[in-house]
């Protein structure tokens, strides 16, 4: 017997029928003796609906009114999976966010989890009853509704496994798991038996979209082991943990790209203290987020900086450029014809010749490296987009991901 | 300036078109000076999407979870009209029960309101906001959802009204008001300037829909003067109030038919004591709502017993008499062709022959009586239905209830 949260997505409670599927492998999960708290999200599709109408009576809906309409996705959904599960004769009960004492900031529509008053929901769970808690969804210092962002049911999940101090934790998706890259992308990818946190959270930020950074992050910092598998198959999924002595034999545990890139490159600025920092600090104050940076300095003190931003975000950031290479100096192009290739491996530690490896493999291949940047266990490179499915295959191959 | 309550049902607020009207006409009404609490039902026919979605997994779902569900109904309009609100230029901010400070006992379904703890909300009307709330719901003692029962919208605005002392209670709905009579039936049915609770409770009893008693009786209790009217439309609705005496100058002021009740006729019951205790037990017992009673004593202690109950619960009425009837004797007859014609005023406490006028106008057509009740303040006769709509334009002109 042990005490399981399980988490289950929208396309997993997406209609009727897969709401009763998902009830039939909660039934067994109990009848097994398990204790089990539920977390699921509004059904996938509903979230949009929700946003359509908001937007048909607001051009601009107030964040806090958003949150209100939003948080009822995930009602409908605990509602419907309690009563899918009476069908079938397993007692259970649905809490809202509030409801499961998940108090919050007041940051609508991204608020972070500040603590769990979880005695209500452990009283029925002691009492044999399977909790069914809304994802997502939480509430603010003074009683109103506030919904935790992008990946929130996940955070759900992991925050109270944390709380009740579960023996396990499942979020289930419509994936099998971590894979050393994208199926679609690279055929002979792998499933991975196991992750450490800090692998996870570099693909998890580099566009292998399993889940939300904050999750990973919170579940390393509260140390909650969780299972990353499929609510449409009973294969086993990929263990996300600390990291573990042996996980460093492995040099590289995956290969990532991320398409969703933009470069900016800042030619002829006048390379003198402080440019730089102007650059970034205008950025920064319109909420752009910077990944790679590069800065070479070329020819008597005129420099080029280049830098990564989301394509979403790169008209904002050519506008908010505007005034401050007035100041600087300096010719702005934008390409958004880039994809970012990495290559993580908590192993890369202890191991060299890692980036030689990937540099080769790619040149061998005629793909030009635009930028390159490299963490304690991440290589990261910059090449065009029309060569990086191409480019994931090499690196794949290069470091014998295809190979248990 | 004034403190108002509004309440807008499902119809009034039934797409995005009919939110932004109630929008436009709260906006007029704020911007006049007024504080204003806005309580609002789930769009017309939502609660019926979710109950089928409710059966769709589960063939009987248990009440808790049924609230748990169709509170999301009013959830989505409150945060819906506080986004038309803000669209046009007008502050306000939505409140679920739970968070307007509705608290209520734990009968899930029916759940009455115990107190109303609305500072929260006090607080954001005096800083000059709208309030909106969700209509029919409330938070059970362990902080569960909970709902009203039918009319529970009503009940929300006159409870918050009470609690929050407002100079007004403005129901708003897709009539006009209360009229002499059904205006579909009877074509010189006048609407109502006023009424008073105990008239108001006669009809909402007798079949004239507008409100359900129990709303009228939290009103007539807390002393609520409240206003029934229309939400298309700017006429003035009926107010409903105390009595006060120049109201009895009126004899009759309305005549209300309902056609949804059965008459059932015991005849050849054994006339002895305790033979009528023991049916109407039998009947308690099964729940079943017993309104008219007429017992007739013939020849040799052999009596008639003769009742009526809603038409809905007729067959299971029959169902619980048959043990009863073995004991007591008799033969069971029953007449779902009936209606009950009701003339309702309080005048009538001072007034004399309002009966025999009443008798007369009915006999001159040939309709027959086939049970007379009667209380303080209305008469009620059960007649076939196929006259029902005839006797009631009679009964109509009978009290001059087409002139002023």
């Amino acid at each position: 017997m042990a005490r399981i949260v399980q988490k289950y997505g929208g396309t997993s409670v997406g209609d009727v029928d897969r709401i009763k599927n998902v009830a039939a492998r909660i039934k067994a999960v109990r009848e097994a003796g398990n204790e089990l708290v539920v977390v699921v999200s509004a059904r996938a599709g509903v979230t949009n609906e929700l946003i359509a109408r908001a937007k048909a009576v607001c051009e601009n809906p107030s964040e806090r009114e958003m949150d209100q309409l939003l948080a009822i996705g995930e009602q409908e959904t605990i509602a419907l999976t309690a009563m899918a599960l009476h069908g079938i004769g397993v007692e259970a009960m649905s809490y809202t966010g509030a409801q499961a004492g998940i108090f919050t900031d007041q940051v609508h529509t991204k608020a972070k989890i500040k603590m769990i008053h979880a005695h209500a929901l452990e009283k029925d769970l002691r009492a044999g009853k399977v909790i069914i808690v809304a994802g997502f969804q939480g509430m603010g210092p003074d009683g109103q509704t506030t919904t935790l962002g992008r990946g929130g049911s996940d955070l759900t999940a992991i925050a109270l496994a944390a709380a009740i101090k579960a023996d396990k934790c499942e979020i289930y998706t419509d994936v099998d798991g971590v894979y050393t890259a994208d199926p679609r992308v690279v055929k002979d990818a792998r499933k991975l038996s196991e992750i450490s946190y800090d692998e996870m959270l570099e693909l998890a930020s580099l566009g292998s979209k399993v889940m939300q950074s904050r999750s990973v992050e919170f579940a390393a910092k509260y140390n909650v082991v969780f299972e990353v598998r499929s609510s449409f198959n009973t294969n086993p999924g990929t263990i996300v943990k600390q990291e573990v002595a042996y996980m460093e034999k492995v040099v590289v545990r995956g290969v990532a790209v991320d398409k969703d890139q933009a470069k900016i490159v800042i030619s002829n600025i006048v390379d003198k203290p402080g440019s730089a920092a102007k650059v970034f600090k205008g950025l920064a104050n319109a909420h752009i987020n910077v990944d790679m940076i590069v800065q070479n300095v070329g020819r008597q003190g005129i420099a080029n900086l280049t830098f990564t931003v989301p394509q979403t975000e790169s008209a904002k950031a050519i506008k908010a450029l505007g005034p401050i290479l007035k100041e600087t100096g300096g010719d702005v192009t934008v390409d958004e014809k880039i994809a970012k290739l990495s290559v993580v491996g908590v192993g890369m530690r202890t191991h060299s010749g890692v980036a030689a490896t990937l540099f080769q493999a790619l040149a061998d291949a005629g793909i030009n490296l635009e930028l390159i940047s490299t963490s304690e266990i991440k290589i990261s490179v910059v090449i065009q987009t029309d060569r990086a499915d191409e480019a994931a295959r090499l690196a794949h191959k290069a470091f014998d991901l295809d190979k248990l």
